[in-house]
């Protein structure tokens, strides 16, 4: 797509540190990185989001971010990792190119996923909703 | 696994409020949700972490969480939504059995993934991580 900032860094007319690529995506070092070596997986064809990736390629991303993160930890004496993708402004997408975020954890480091205000459910409340939800499957 | 908590709700031994099942996977409410809504995603078969599941069950989790993610949009109003997959203490999991949150967002509300602090690289520091860390791949 014209003018998307992912699209060029996946397809190679913005240059980036990478560390890996194959036919489908490549996977970049973050400029601005939640702790270093903060990778992104980026679609070489373009989607806005993880709903508009083909169910094919969506089928990869997480095999891929798994061994991203495995060599994360083994690279970098990382302790763990999160694995984060952000869907539409109100989750904390900025770029709609989809991309999915591999951010090692080191010890002693701020969390990256919050921890959130455990809420709870009236009565009932969970099984209509889930109901919804059902429906809209 | 014997005495796996997510074991036990994933093969019905405790109940859960679910929103959709199939051979390897229950998806489930959350009981102390981020959101109303929040989802998830649990294997039936036991593993520890994303890296311990097969290929083939790590496949199938990116294109389930997008669907879930479009069902809570389209049924509960949310205006986008975080996938997320902590893995590792030190990333904030808290059973060790692999899950996937799927996490509504609604308008106005606290951020579930942190605005976390942009850091940045000195000269020749990305390369050097980066070479590491395909060496680990």
């Amino acid at each position: 797509m014209d003018n998307c900032i992912f699209c060029m860094i996946a397809n190679g007319q913005i240059p980036s540190t990478s560390v890996y690529e194959d036919e489908d995506f490549k996977v970049v070092f973050d400029i601005a990185p939640a702790a270093k070596g903060h990778l992104l997986i980026l679609p070489k064809a373009h989607a806005d989001n993880v709903c508009d990736l083909s169910e094919e390629t969506a089928a990869k991303i997480m095999p891929l971010a798994a061994k991203l993160g495995s060599a994360q930890m083994k690279a970098l004496g990382a302790k763990g990792f999160n694995i984060v993708v952000n869907t539409g402004e109100a989750a904390g997408q900025t770029v709609m190119h989809c991309h999915t975020h591999v951010i090692p954890r080191y010890e002693g480091e701020a969390p990256i996923v919050a921890n959130w205000a455990q809420g709870s459910y009236a009565d009932g409340e969970a099984a209509s909703i889930a109901q919804a939800i059902v429906k809209a499957l």
